[in-house]
């Protein structure tokens, strides 16, 4: 397992992280997200992350990284499918995940998405 | 990793494969699948494997038995994302992947599941 699958899903992208996220997948998910936002001008990333048992402070930190690249890519993030005992245990330890939006779900999400992006000022056409 | 997560996508499954599909984790996805397209009454799946880098007999057989199992659930199934290294090494081994319906990426195989949808003959309403 090298490499997160980020897929196209009309005007957003969709990654469902399955695996443990270790440092190199990480950077390598990071790499590839920011790439593929620049080549098809995705408008919103959706991460789901329902297959996810545990999200310790740097699976957190990741997400916040990714939407953060994404925020200055003109890409809105949404984070999907939290189990309710990660949620639980997240606000447990403290981790209240501030500067990610989450939804329910992967339909939620994708209308959270069209939301956010209904709220911004319209952006200028590139040249 | 218990189980692949199956997430939906209006009225679509979509199922991200990326781990090895061993023989109690196909199981589990049979599985976890009928029982979501029983929930859900969901018009198709989409089975994405663009970050598997092999596809051998046993991945062929477990994709041919969902295909089967979501038609007599009334539901069609597509395969998305094949790497072109798979479908080279796939059809010099002989596997054709008959009887299961393949798209280049997901947006392509939701406008082709809507396409089978659209072709089927009215299903009757449920009493």
């Amino acid at each position: 397992m090298d490499r997160i699958p980020i897929l196209r899903l009309q005007d957003y992208l969709l990654v469902t992280i399955q695996v443990e996220l270790h440092d190199q997948l990480a950077v390598t998910l990071q790499d590839d997200l920011t790439q593929t936002l620049s080549r098809t001008h995705a408008k919103g990333v959706l991460i789901d992350i329902s297959a996810l048992e545990i999200v310790d402070s740097f699976i957190g930190r990741t997400l916040a990284h990714i939407a953060s690249m994404a925020r200055v890519m003109d890409a809105n993030t949404v984070v999907v499918g939290m189990r309710p005992a990660v949620a639980i245990t997240l606000i447990e330890l403290g981790m209240t995940l501030s500067g990610i939006n989450t939804a329910l779900n992967v339909d939620k999400g994708m209308t959270l998405l069209r939301s956010l992006e209904a709220d911004e000022p319209p952006r200028p056409e590139a040249a």
